[in-house]
């Protein structure tokens, strides 16, 4: 199906901002698309988020030339769902990336599951190529592993890495290392061809990511535009690095997997300027979820100052860093108070290339081109689902909890633990909390950390609650789930139980790492 | 007593470095010494500290323009010991900022206090003006209130502000609202001359403390250097903004206070710039403890991602935000990992002015010059005690705990949270725990919040133990502790019990509003 091109008034600011790029044929192009996506890093991960070791001179400097959202969401606390989410536009819930086995159930696309993206979805490589992008995902795909979700029949041109996370090593035989690919072509799988020591945290799968972009990027800068996607995972449990950035942080191992990222990434803006096309592209850092504060502190990251961490739908677990860079474009050193969501980035990008988004469904993501380029606030809400779950919306500066859970007590008490440290009482409770009737209301301004909810008798309480559920019906009526694609009664799909499948695949060591 | 004037190493640079700073006499004279101290504010206030409003602008461009330290500690959880140890160089401990009524006890300077700053210490403005400095303190004191303890006795040359923090309204007949002076004059009070709404937040005072500022620096300039401390309070609770201030700031009421505070350095900082003086005068910004989190979300700051807050000695109690300012001396947008505190800004002034640190007794601040101007790193323990007690120690990257605590269960109970929404098992206890035998220690790169203690059968936990046991014993064996001048029987003075002076004063509102 196709997006339908219109000249928007976007468009129309493009041409002029952009006179500079032109392609081949001297005609003016839109500007290439380089977006690193980062697998579990926190909030409070970078330096210029308050990282007290102050370890990412090269994204510090990114956030310096351009512009840093404080206020910005992943679609999901888990990997899948979020990145599935950042290339339809749409929550996982309308794109069918949840389960309906249990409620408020994270699941994820582990080796076993049979689900994966639908055809019937329309990716932002799919779109882009039809307004002549060349396209290309470096790292963790995660949408599905049969071969009709491979990402080359969903819209790139070329891929370089796995459809999952890193885990392993596996017993070959019961079931198979990660495969790597090189397009259509498994080249290998991790642990083997390419190795990962899980003792030393030595990979160096990092430097290859990188020299995949970079390569990419010499070869296409003066070509078509590209849409270059760049997934890497090293700050995912278990954290690797490279020899040279391997015991060189103040913070870990975790910290060296980041040094490594800043380094790259630092290495990807100079190319850009060297090969003088930084001021023809648009170039967005963002994450997948929040840091998984379980894995803390050898091989998790850092929320900052909020609460808890991945797996949950408190702030610790869905807010991001986020940063703009499109030097000529965007202004340097602006912060934009914006509510941004990951799913941004695929309405943002379409408008980048003159596009409209599909009209024949419901798409989440908001074009932050007038926020970018003009400084403007747009109202919006944030929607935080666990699986088929609507756990809590944040509308401005307000958020409503109308579900309350970190995790089971069960879990909680094998000392699985997504808050440690943190216990706000009767907010990151054991069990699933209904507050539906009476949802908590923090002000995150005030209260960035959720520790004090609002007084139910204050005025600011029911003005708040009014405008949010408002908000909430208009949401919920007007939405059309779509197919469960992680509906499988399969243990290994699922985390953190009150699911009731039996458990006959608990020991994998693949659902004891995802968590 | 006379300090020692030297030519040191340092005074030889400096001569070099400010050829530009020339008195009136032309000869090169020591450049003005600009010392902004804040009241309760948290680590994680600063928009370039990670606060996600970001609402600090003129204090970020501060840390661009200069060297930013994520490692800085005050000298106490608490505001008299700590401002007490800045003026002196030395830990509460030794110029007798303490309490021996009862362990671990916080203490200050209320109304009723009989003691102060003992005339046997030397202050930084006494030693100062030995090298010709004018030395103002505008803000509040807190070194004692009975007329020996008076500013100007101790080597200030002018004073507007008070001898304590704005509480209040008093009642008159029992207790008066504390004076504000003008040099030996009492101008008024607060709450009368000097209005505080406390249900609204409005007061003029920083407006006041700024120009105070403002007119010393303009009328010092063109003649002979100056030493100015800036002690503003708005940010203790009760908090306040003037007018144009308050509703401004999406943290509420404190951060009106904060956007205030920023604006009026921005202010003092642009000054210096129009009197061409910006290259010739010193500039530091920090706070005197953590933020108040007791008083939040309304009226307490944020200590990032820090454990605890102001009356803890977890790192939310103690690590500061720290900025040095000095264009053409300081390079731009650097960032620092010295171990810094406080207490250094005692030494690292005397060394601007070409003098050393009294040689007759223990000083415990340290140069920082070497770590400004030539990105030195200085080893140093950081020792945390309160009151009498040491309760925890820092060296390089490690802490060891020797005692737990944040405040009484009775207290806990009755709703006074220093930790609130923290909970870290056997860390944050309700009783005084001694872990002197076996330390806890954590590694703050690896786990800034205190969450994960290290293994005791840890290799690393038995060399950290190590080095650290001979630092404490080298500090313990050498400590002269000063006579404890905040030692009396009196509810009003004493923090959080396990105290047992009978109650009668407990019900003032002074005991009940610094907590």
């Amino acid at each position: 199906m196709a997006a339908v091109v219109a000249a928007t008034r976007w468009w129309r600011l493009l041409l002029v901002l952009s006179a500079a790029g032109m392609g081949a044929s001297g005609a003016p192009q839109p500007p290439n698309i380089l977006l690193l996506l980062m697998d579990d890093m926190g909030w409070g991960d970078l330096g210029v988020y308050g990282e007290p070791s102050r370890e990412t001179p090269n994204l510090d400097r990114m956030a310096a030339e351009g512009t840093l959202f404080p206020n910005f969401y992943s679609a999901n606390p888990l990997c899948s769902p979020s990145r599935a989410a950042l290339l339809t536009g749409r929550l996982p819930i309308r794109n069918g990336f949840y389960t309906t086995n249990a409620h408020a159930r994270n699941a994820y696309t582990p080796q076993e599951i049979v689900g994966g993206i639908p055809d019937s979805e329309q990716l932002l490589p799919e779109l882009l190529k039809e307004a002549g992008y060349v396209t290309k995902i470096v790292g963790k795909w995660h949408l599905g592993h049969r071969p009709q979700f491979h990402p080359l029949k969903h819209g790139f041109d070329e891929w370089f890495g796995s459809p999952n996370c890193h885990f392993g090593p596996y017993d070959n035989k019961a079931r198979p290392n990660i495969p790597v690919y090189r397009d259509w072509e498994m080249v290998g799988r991790y642990y083997e061809e390419f190795p990962i020591n899980l003792k030393t945290g030595e990979a160096n799968l990092t430097q290859i990511y990188l020299q995949e972009a970079l390569d990419f990027i010499k070869r296409q800068a003066q070509r078509r535009p590209f849409f270059l996607y760049w997934a890497v995972d090293a700050t995912h449990a278990p954290v690797y690095a490279s020899k040279p950035f391997l015991g060189t942080s103040q913070r870990g191992r975790y910290g060296d997997a980041v040094r490594e990222i800043d380094d790259s990434i630092g290495k990807m803006l100079q190319l850009l300027q060297d090969l003088r096309v930084a001021d023809n592209t648009f170039v967005f850092f963002t994450s997948d979820n929040g840091a998984a504060l379980i894995s803390a502190p050898e091989q998790g990251g850092s929320n900052g100052p909020f609460l808890c961490g991945k797996q949950t739908t408190f702030e610790g677990g869905m807010r991001e860093p986020a940063l703009a860079w499109w030097p000529g474009h965007i202004a340097a050193g602006q912060v934009s108070h914006q509510l941004g969501s990951i799913m941004d980035l695929f309405t943002t990008s379409l408008a980048l290339a003159g596009l409209t988004p599909p009209s024949d469904r419901a798409i989440d993501g908001l074009n932050l081109l007038p926020a970018l380029l003009q400084g403007q606030l747009m109202d919006r809400p944030v929607f935080y689902y666990r699986g088929d779950t609507l756990m809590a919306a944040t509308l401005g500066q307000h958020k409503a909890h109308f579900w309350t859970w970190t995790n089971s007590w069960e879990n909680f008490r094998q000392g699985m633990d997504f808050c440690p440290g943190q216990n706000v009482s009767g907010v990151t409770t054991h069990t699933l909390e209904d507050h539906t009737k009476l949802p908590l209301i923090f002000h995150l301004g005030r209260d960035p950390g959720e520790r004090f909810p609002l007084s139910f008798a204050s005025t600011e309480y029911q003005e708040v609650l009014s405008r949010i559920a408002q908000v909430v019906q208009q949401h919920q009526e007007a939405l059309v789930p779509g197919q469960p694609q992680l509906n499988v009664c399969n243990w290994a799909v699922m985390d953190q139980a009150m699911f009731t499948c039996r458990r006959e695949t608990a020991s994998s060591p693949q659902s004891q790492l995802e968590r």
